[in-house]
């Protein structure tokens, strides 16, 4: 049974053929880190282009979970397979284990069209911001014509990776003149589309005006990101998201917005591989024994920090 | 005029004569970066070797400056001279301009014996972290015994830069117990003395209490930080400061602790700015004509990013 080992390109061709358990384990190589998660990268890699990826960020409590939840149900309404990848920088390692606010996601926990996973980090370099473009290459060569990417917070990482979706929805609530304002900027650049959520909550109408404000004050390019009202525990509105979701998707494929997108995404990624790699290389070349001679000698004041730091690049080089 | 140039050996040669305007000049190197600020560096760091240094950290309104300038006093009163660093990372560019608040240091302005510079940067890699240990160098190289490094805020950078110093005093307020619980962590871990300034308001006893606990929960070495309490713009309590700085130095010296502390930051420094390196170099491989055929190589899905990356890694180390 090829599926129950963790050779990289044999969990690849299973997770293709329609293997859960092995596609489940890909993905934890990926979240993993280090050279198994690279070959699972590589191997999907070949596979894919086919997903279009949903980014839903908001913070803490604004209902993304249980919007996420009512999106599935209109995802497998329209007949077609999706895959959630819930992305937690604040929780340890996840190991695959489905974390407990995932339990609203389990009225599809049987539906064989719908794989739901976790993701965290051990904290490794490159972290979630890496791991999730490649665990999202795996969902895509597993055939996944939709991927919901919900991301737990709303720090710097989550609204990063968030944001390079194909589609980002930002989720707010009524009442959070602030909170949007807070993060007006971050916000702003990243959304695709506003949810107000909880939406039959006082003060609806004034966060919709306050969106409104933001985006007359903001270069809008050639799409001008709708404000839907949701109430997603009662799955009202998220047709009209679903509906939004359809006109975007529509919009960038029409106006070569999203090949432009993937490709600066790509060259985003490539790069924070090449500064992570260096990073590793900056970590390695700063301890041993020729190090500790060099600190010995600047110490000494034989040789001043930077003169000794090029004397550490060199070797890298040489 | 060789003082009148920017030749870097010229300035730090003027500036060991005495030439304040050559020792100012010297500091907007270090403070543009670049070759120019590297060069500075090393000339200096072949003269130097006898500025202790002092780092002076708290929250905005804690009264840093008032205290600083008290202190000035104080080193003046035992015949010492000193020179005063003032760090500003929200700042931009301070291009050796005294900013607003250090006008209530401007006592000392006509005193020979003080020498006063606040420093920002353009916000170039490595910045501030990297600027400061250069330019305490070159302060150190003008034979100032005494260097005093203020920092304006409390963020990662300037408890950083405060707690690289050789004696560390962070400032608190009464009724700051909230404040110092957000901090605790990282004040705990770089202050020598705690000084709270405004002792006359209401609320000092209790401050001290949140200290002294504070205090009794953490791993303390063969040093328990004392608590100063001050009121600065009376110059109350702030011989008490200075004495307290006396003992910690006599302490760090009489045991070892000092080489111990100079090395470990030298260290640092060493770390940094080999990372600094790399980074500069992953900015300069990830743009121009080879890094554009890779990406448009991995947009056309040739080649993996991981596998890009290694072909970019590889170009460094040709």
């Amino acid at each position: 049974m090829a599926t129950r080992g963790r050779d990289p390109q044999q969990l690849v061709d299973a997770a293709r053929g329609g293997d859960r358990a092995a596609l489940a384990r890909a993905l934890t190589l990926v979240e993993e880190g280090g050279a198994p998660a690279r070959e699972v990268g590589r191997f999907a890699f070949g596979h894919g282009g086919s997903a279009y990826t949903v980014g839903i960020t908001g913070a803490p409590g604004a209902g993304k979970s249980t919007l996420t939840n009512a999106l599935i149900a209109e995802v497998r309404a329209a007949g077609q397979e999706v895959a959630v990848l819930a992305i937690d920088p604040s929780s340890p390692f996840s190991g695959g284990a489905i974390l407990g606010d995932r339990v609203r996601m389990q009225d599809h926990a049987l539906d064989p069209g719908v794989f739901i996973r976790s993701m965290a980090t051990r904290g490794h370099l490159g972290g979630l911001s890496l791991a999730t473009p490649q665990a999202i290459r795996v969902l895509d060569a597993a055939a996944k014509p939709w991927v919901l990417v919900e991301t737990v917070g709303v720090g710097q990482v989550e609204v990063e990776i968030a944001g390079s979706a194909d589609t980002t929805v930002v989720v707010v609530n009524p009442g959070w003149g602030d909170a949007v304002q807070a993060n007006k900027a971050g916000l702003m650049e990243i959304a695709d589309l506003f949810v107000i959520n909880k939406a039959d909550r006082a003060g609806a109408g004034e966060t919709r005006r306050d969106l409104e404000l933001m985006l007359e004050l903001s270069n809008l390019g050639s799409w001008r990101p709708p404000i839907i009202e949701t109430v997603a525990v009662q799955s009202k509105g998220v047709d009209d998201l679903w509906r939004a979701i359809g006109e975007h998707r529509a919009h960038i494929e029409s106006t070569g917005l999203l090949a432009e997108r993937r490709a600066r995404r790509l060259r985003d990624e490539l790069r924070s591989i090449v500064l992570y790699r260096l990073e590793e290389k900056a970590l390695s070349l700063t301890s041993g024994a020729a190090f500790e001679r060099l600190h010995a000698d600047v110490v000494a004041r034989r040789i001043d920090p930077y003169s000794a730091a090029d004397e550490i690049i060199r070797a890298l080089t040489a």
